[in-house]
């Protein structure tokens, strides 16, 4: 019978895994066409309201297939469940037999997420790294600045939070590591100190205006993954010296881009493919004065490369443990 | 921790399941619009050949939402393995939690197949079945005769394998059964013998033609659910008096009734669907003498019914079993 991984399994699981690696190599194969992506399947529900996505897919002459389902469930908080529910199927691509179920409950399309806003960081922000900035006081901000500490030196952080009562438990969350932690009054406030800044709110009208970001700033946005989420002001995309995509299709219809390009601040010509910066056949940072940004609105590869990296690491430990 | 079902326990809680009563009401609210099937995903394999399906959906107001993986790799026989393989997931739709992963390997795909047939049959087979005809002798094609005994009372049935060497298993699985079973050698003695005919091979050219088939006959086709799979000559379905088909949109595309719509012989508007047949609001046989045809390509609403129906009855063993 085919394998099934609870969370903690996987959460055990995963720190044998180079989770940056993975995920370049994921976005570089993607970049070059290696990888297999339909597009997403998608269910809808009214009563209560709630969305499912399936997102599936292959790197071509890699050992496994996935299929990720993903959803939210918009009143799950009344209930005490999480909004995102999901798992995660590995099958052979050789047999198509299911070789593991992981019920990770999100937590894998969690640290994807993360893992692929430090990968950003890795090729894109400033060789010093003055203040590291965080607007955003959730789970996918925590994850971002915890997953910092493997690309940048920099410990102090500065953090805007779009609700007040968030403040406490982010603080709370780094108390006992090596990360200095500030809770800034306004998101304006961080633009000024900081000069490698991620994004992950769920806004849906900018929160950084173009006048705010300084000279030599790497600004990472992951909130915005709909055609109407936006953190950034589509100015800021206009005046950066590179803008950088996990996905040049997703970009023409969601994130940071597909609206600078829509507002005509931006040409997308001048938009990079995040994959081909990794490879390094994009000039990634010219001189320390420039500005860049990278918009994630998040890809399947990346759902393909972490899944696919735990069952491996499952078939490792397994195989350890055999005499 | 979601529930995970293997194959013999499924095997197992399909008896205490209603199957035909399940799949009649599926195809009922299926031509209500009750529910929500959105496009097949697919995966296509190079090397080796192989292709993966993701079927979804859910009925309106009911308690879950299922998805459905069924792959089929055609060097798997090579490797001792089944070429189909696959699973079905049980979802909340009020929380989007996964309540539980079916690992059928194919065998609700089967019988819910198979239960089309018989629902078919219950609705337009003759009054009086002289005789049953069977071309194929796949495991469909047992299954179709083996439900039929629920809706007929016909015993006799004869039988047409497409490969000699599929005769003695297909008499060998019936031998101890209360159906008696003889193999013809031709599929035309099938027509000429039969009123009521199922056909359940993967046929890619016609195998009956409209000369031998009798008046009063009902023939079921199960076998063609793509644009390159027939089984029936184009004539049959011009000069049947009735003919329908699970999914008047599926029709459009694959199946029977797409290659005799193509072939002129058959006009569109004629098409019932079987859901409007089953609620009554079609004439589904008017006179002894009328020669219908119905058409199955499968529907996801069927993988709905019946991944939604062996969970109920888990959950109904688990509450005997409390104190």
């Amino acid at each position: 019978m085919s394998r099934v991984v609870g969370l903690e399994e996987i959460r055990g699981l995963l720190p044998g895994v180079d989770l940056l690696k993975i995920i370049e190599e994921g976005f570089v194969a993607y970049s070059q066409g290696q990888v297999v992506v339909p597009p997403v399947g998608e269910l809808v529900f009214d009563d209560p309201p709630g969305e499912a996505h399936i997102k599936y897919g292959y790197v071509k002459g890699h050992p496994y297939y996935v299929i990720k389902v993903a959803s939210g469930f918009y009143d799950n908080a009344k209930l005490g469940l999480p909004t995102g529910q999901g798992l995660m199927l590995v099958f052979s691509q050789q047999t198509g037999v299911l070789e593991a179920v992981l019920l990770d409950e999100g937590y894998l399309t969690d640290m994807r997420t993360a893992a692929a806003g430090a990968v950003a960081a890795r090729h894109l922000a400033p060789l010093e790294v003055r203040r590291i900035g965080i607007l955003g006081a959730g789970v996918q901000a925590r994850l971002q600045l915890d997953l910092l500490r493997g690309v940048v030196s920099c410990r102090r952080a500065l953090v805007w939070a779009p609700e007040p009562e968030e403040r406490e438990p982010y603080l709370k969350a780094f108390a006992l590591s090596d990360f200095e932690v500030e809770m800034a009054e306004k998101a304006s406030d961080v633009a000024r100190e900081c000069n490698l800044i991620v994004t992950a709110t769920p806004a849906t009208t900018p929160l950084l205006r173009a006048g705010e970001i300084k000279p030599g700033t790497h600004i990472t946005a992951i909130g915005s993954d709909t055609a109407e989420k936006i953190e950034l002001d589509p100015e800021i995309l206009g005046k950066a010296d590179l803008v950088v995509v996990d996905s040049l299709p997703q970009s023409e219809s969601r994130g940071e881009v597909f609206r600078a390009v829509e507002a005509g601040t931006l040409a997308r010509e001048r938009v990079k493919e995040l994959g081909a910066v990794i490879a390094g056949r994009n000039p990634a940072r010219e001189n320390p004065q420039s500005l860049t940004v990278c918009d994630l609105t998040g890809v399947a590869v990346q759902d393909i490369q972490i899944a696919t990296a735990i069952l491996r690491e499952k078939y490792k430990k397994e195989s350890r443990r055999r005499p």
